[in-house]
């Protein structure tokens, strides 16, 4: 078939019906973890992701798009092209806990609806296009540190699937073997036949909407590490120790928290430190606290300015532990380096932009997201759509409906370029 | 019968006999609600307090004592006497969370003891005696602020019962009537016929064991004080959000733990706050804590001193989440007033340490104790046996078989002047 340089017709009607049926789905599949305040928790291998994976893979084969799961269950719909080259594109599927109905989601359905109509209007391409439902990327049930990124590049460990456990104890290799999928197997969904990545996904952060741009060119992506921290003190009674005879797991914890919020403010913007999870054992309200386990997740683009600031965040842990006589233990949770994005996808992405009219910006990301592992194996880049309010990981999570018209219309201008063309 | 001015006869083997019997008791009561790590965790209404009950039931009648179960389900062993009023002794079955096996259990097998050697040894009384086993004092599944002391002296509202819940949402009424109690007969659990009050108790501190004493004649009791906290800001991604733009309620709820710690120290010893409980919200470690619930308990002997901590305590509250634009909630969790013990029992009390040989000393108790409520219907006091180490509310809490048999003599000398002589 005949490949013209500028993708010829995607008219207004295409880009209203495509956000529609986007919308439709989005909110079918919000039901898939929907908690009574409208959020959504849908942890991987549990019963709320099967239930999205299954609607997912429902609506890829009713566009046309046969699918297959990977070792590890992520989701893929196939247009076949006359190379087996792939060009990927979509994002997760899992949530964090209470979070919204767009994060990862609205990826997999921006791609869907962009391949769906690349298919119907152009038929088969030269580099074959999938759009990907990955299984993991949040962290939210088990430490997975991007499962479903880490399999497709080969990065999951020997043993990993027994040792990562959930905080009721189930492994991670047992959560898939509950849905049917076999731990053993894992090596096998790295993938050697990757040509592009591009990540649509929802900014989460309030630039776009706050410059009125309707979409990120995403040239970069902010280097996200986790640790786990456990400090151990000696519980007691409440009324009986004396305040200088304390070994109070839990001071010391809030002498950290602080700490670390004094760092990144230190470091400066776009360093940022958050103590999300923290929890105090006995626990009591009569119990002097004997433990306390937190995280500290910390973020900079540049990983020389991320090692200053993780030795910055030890150094200070260790005073505070040694100053209350508590013994600190730290573990990594998460690592992810910064990247910066592939220029030709970035260009792709840019052309696209501006063929669709719509104001854009180029921008990094200050979430970590899939792209950074696949950019290491493939050229990769992001594609925002903006997030009301900047809100994200919150039940409020919201993108205009023609916003995400936007978005596909931008994305299918993009792979048209990357699989139809080139 | 005859009743000399002095308790004719407690020989070294009764006292070694009794306390070989009370650590036996003490290492069977353990096996409810025993953790992995020896800990003891016996909530109120749980299976695990309804087999402890059980097997105080079944000792209570094999030592000769009727048992009956008020409205709340204390349990009450009866040594009848001449005279309908009682001289009641004994203390609490329920645990903190991750417990030791002494806290509260101990001063019901100790009161069982005495009250068993005196009935074997003297026969019917004058004054009626009752062992007390009472259900509930730790607060540590329901709010409950002393729920077996509070039915005794007629002091839980109507609709408490369905009012006060557990973490699971569990009433204590439904649990009350998993247990076969009736709520709406809480009001027969108060008492009119007490005479005196005796509760032979764990020091829970160190005062004891390091000054080599072995009995602590307890004259006052500190007053307990408690809060619940939640703290309500914004959720959101940990990576977008700018340090600048957030407002995250844990490092709000880490200034107050560290307010509270600071306020407490500023007021000098004896004053002590704690906070054992803190849990954060969404709690995953990529999301900023959207809120934050904590409690504050704090303590002194003098209620005007108490005033002033607590005022202190909320204009820092206030002040922190001002700063932060944070919302505090605040409500009062637990309330127990300082009180000084009746000089009669205490001189009782003493009488019988300076009988028995013993090292004693007078002094407060720092914890909170159901006779401080039974204090105020009734007069009352405490007798401390040592906590090893000043160890309480933890799995390695211990007091020597030696100072529990010292204990047994010395209460039982005790109630001997209280209910078959004076």
């Amino acid at each position: 078939m005949a490949t013209p340089a500028v993708m010829p017709s995607f008219s207004d009607s295409d880009r209203a019906e495509l956000a529609q049926e986007a919308d439709a789905l989005i909110q079918r599949l919000r039901r898939h973890g929907r908690g009574e305040d409208g959020s959504v928790t849908r942890l991987v291998y549990t019963a709320a992701w099967q239930g999205a994976m299954a609607e997912i893979e429902d609506w890829f084969r009713a566009a046309g798009l046969p699918v297959r799961s990977d070792a590890v269950g992520s989701r893929f719909g196939r247009l076949s092209g006359d190379s087996p080259e792939v060009v990927l594109s979509g994002s997760h599927i899992d949530s964090v806990v209470r979070g919204g109905a767009y994060d990862g989601v609205l990826g997999v359905v921006i791609a869907g609806c962009a391949v769906h109509w690349l298919a119907a209007t152009f038929g088969r391409p030269k580099r074959t296009i999938e759009v990907l439902a990955n299984c993991e990327e949040e962290s939210s049930r088990f430490s997975c540190n991007f499962w479903g990124g880490r399999a497709m590049t080969g990065r999951i460990l020997e043993g990993e699937s027994d040792r990562l456990t959930d905080p009721e104890g189930v492994s991670i290799g047992s959560a898939m073997r509950a849905c049917g999928l076999d731990p053993e197997r894992i090596p096998e969904a790295e993938r050697a036949d990757l040509v592009a990545f591009v990540e649509p996904h929802i900014e989460q952060g309030p630039v776009l909407a706050t410059a009125g741009d309707v979409i990120g060119v995403v040239d970069q992506g902010v280097g996200v590490r986790g640790l786990s921290i456990s400090l151990q003190g000696a519980a007691g009674h409440a009324g009986t120790i004396p305040m200088a005879r304390r070994r109070d797991a839990l001071t010391g914890a809030a002498e950290v928290v602080l700490g670390a919020e004094r760092i990144a403010k230190e470091q400066g913007a776009p360093a940022v430190a958050t103590v999300g999870h923290l929890t105090v054992e006995p626990g009591g309200f009569n119990q002097v606290p004997g433990s306390a386990d937190f995280t500290i997740d910390f973020r900079h683009p540049n990983e020389a300015a991320l090692d200053r600031f993780e030795a910055s965040l030890l150094r200070m842990l260790e005073k505070v532990a040694s100053g209350r006589e508590l013994e600190a233990r730290t573990r990594p949770l998460i690592g992810q380096p910064g990247i910066r994005f592939d220029d030709h996808v970035c260009a792709c992405l840019e052309t696209a932009c501006q063929e669709a009219g719509v104001a854009w910006r180029r921008m990094p990301s200050h979430a970590g997201h899939d792209a950074q592992l696949l950019g290491s194996i493939c050229p990769a880049a992001m594609l925002f759509v903006p997030s009301q309010g900047g809100h994200s990981h919150r039940p409020d999570e919201y993108t205009e409906v023609a916003h995400i018209g936007y978005g596909i219309e931008v994305l299918a201008r993009t792979l048209f370029r990357l699989a139809y063309q080139d």
